[in-house]
């Protein structure tokens, strides 16, 4: 099966998934942000998860609505915090609203994520939870983390890779360990599948430090130079600053308190090559990515029942830097 | 056995209860929250529930804290909406740290109680969340409709008891009926005891409308007045409304565009008395309460065991108006 199956299949059930009808104020933010859309690669792994090791997608639409549902909760949440105007082009609830009305709607949605999961059959239901739970405790502390980090000054770059594991990286690996659980698998395969997604993770989200930077505007889809405008702390600042001699110090403080925008992004690109910071980044996002490879290879399936995974790390991975 | 052998039971229980220790932003604050106590009547009906129907009490306890750390999860974001400074005389957590460690500290809290519920055992774990699932929701939908009441105009009495119900009460009637679960009892059984604590629940959220403004300062423990002086709808002021001829329609307004809070105080109770609002809002609450009792009078169980929910009721509503 590829991809799109998945996807269209997934998209089929999404889209037949009804909030109640009242409070309005409740309910129709999430109606209004789950039509955002996005790329919903996480329920898909949950489906496929659950193929990979002999079990039919359909067993596993309710994990896959709840990983869905949970990821659109953190994203409400989140934008509140990061005081976020926009979402996927659109505005986010709390600006379409307000932040009491996107809190409130969020933790509903995180509760209807529950609801989903224990829709699934009872005799998985506690290994379920127990993996989602846990999930969910480490996105919350990723975010905190991140959060954190904003006004942390000697942040290290293991600090910075924990921050993106937890706060992206695991609930891929979760989606993909649930598809795993419901298919009654190994816990060697349940903990193989879960590296390949934590890993593909943690590199999806090196490669998006770098496209933020050095991406073609029109392919990335996105303003190019956020992070750097908003002097984030991403792998290719931190570890600049941890190569650069006294002298390139001063020169990144400078680059930092640049206001214009564009010369800020020019600057920043130069010394980030001119440091080898960019070719770093590549490098550590290659051996996440190669990781994730070896773990999915150690599996024990028919080699071509693999492929839909190998050809959507291939698509998540390779957009060109 | 009585009602502190079941409390200090449960202070044990939460007292050792443990978060992790870092994020120090994301688990302090929580920490700190569990720390200011509270009446914790919740978790004590999860394991009164369970033993009222012939199980341990230790078998309840991790739904008992379940429900104690939903309970907080929902005023630590409440507290955010209300932009209240403080809760039980110590300052709130978003105001202590800030609204995004209030926001992510709930989160994580919320997710903490389904962690505890998790630990139950796995044959009454779907029953168990199923139940705690609906109840969350509800008490989100609650809370929205508190909101919305602020700025809605023609809000009705049937409205506003509907609001107490989902935001104060199906808690309670939750708690007890996870208890039952837990016990193995009837279907009959379980929907008898949750309206027992549905009902009380109702009756205490009248009772505390009352006292706010009937109540004796040193008895109540907190500021008289509160709720009219904001204007808030509650029971008195709608029925007020609705008893009011078109003089006293014009007094009540009067009284409410009043800024000396004592005067404002003394003219509500006057109109109140006057209206009959407040015998009203006695009967209605003895309405309640006598439907929590009929339905404890008709659960099948032995007599004696029940002392302990009727001491309950006694204490939660027996409160001097």
């Amino acid at each position: 099966m590829n991809l799109s199956t998945y996807a269209s299949y997934f998209d089929v059930n999404i889209k037949s998934y009804n909030f109640p009808t009242t409070p309005e104020n409740l309910y129709d933010p999430l109606n209004y942000f789950l039509s955002l859309g996005g790329k919903r690669i996480r329920p898909l792994l949950t489906l496929i998860g659950a193929e990979l090791f002999g079990s039919k997608k359909e067993s596993a639409i309710h994990a896959s609505m709840a990983v869905e549902l949970f990821h659109n909760f953190s994203l409400i949440h989140d934008d509140i915090m990061d005081k976020a105007p926009l979402r996927r082009n659109e505005q986010t609830v709390h600006t379409k609203w307000n932040d009491n009305i996107a809190i409130l709607s969020g933790d509903v949605l995180l509760v209807k994520a529950y609801q989903e999961l224990a829709k699934q059959d009872s005799t998985h239901l506690t290994a379920l939870i127990d993996v989602f739970n846990k999930t969910a405790v480490e996105v919350c502390e990723g975010q905190q983390m991140d959060m954190d980090f904003e006004v942390k000054e000697d942040v290290l770059i293991s600090d910075y890779i924990e921050m993106i594991r937890l706060k992206t990286s695991v609930l891929l690996g979760c989606a993909l360990e649930m598809g795993a659980i419901i298919a009654n698998t190994t816990d060697e395969n349940r903990n193989l599948i879960y590296d390949f997604g934590q890993n593909i993770g943690i590199a999806f989200q090196l490669q998006d430090d770098i496209l933020d930077l050095f991406g073609d505007p029109e392919k990335f889809g996105k303003q190019i130079g956020g992070d750097i405008i908003s002097n984030k702390k991403t792998y290719l600042l931190l570890r600049a600053f941890e190569l650069a001699n006294a002298e390139q110090q001063k020169e990144l403080h400078l680059m930092l308190s640049i206001n214009d925008s564009e010369s800020k992004i020019a600057k920043a690109k130069q010394l980030f090559i001119d440091l080898g910071v960019l070719e770093d980044a590549k490098n550590i996002k290659l051996k996440y990515q190669e990781k994730a490879i070896f773990s999915l290879d150690s599996i024990k399936v028919e080699e071509c029942s693999k492929n839909v995974l190998t050809a959507l790390a291939e698509q998540l991975l390779n957009r060109e830097i």
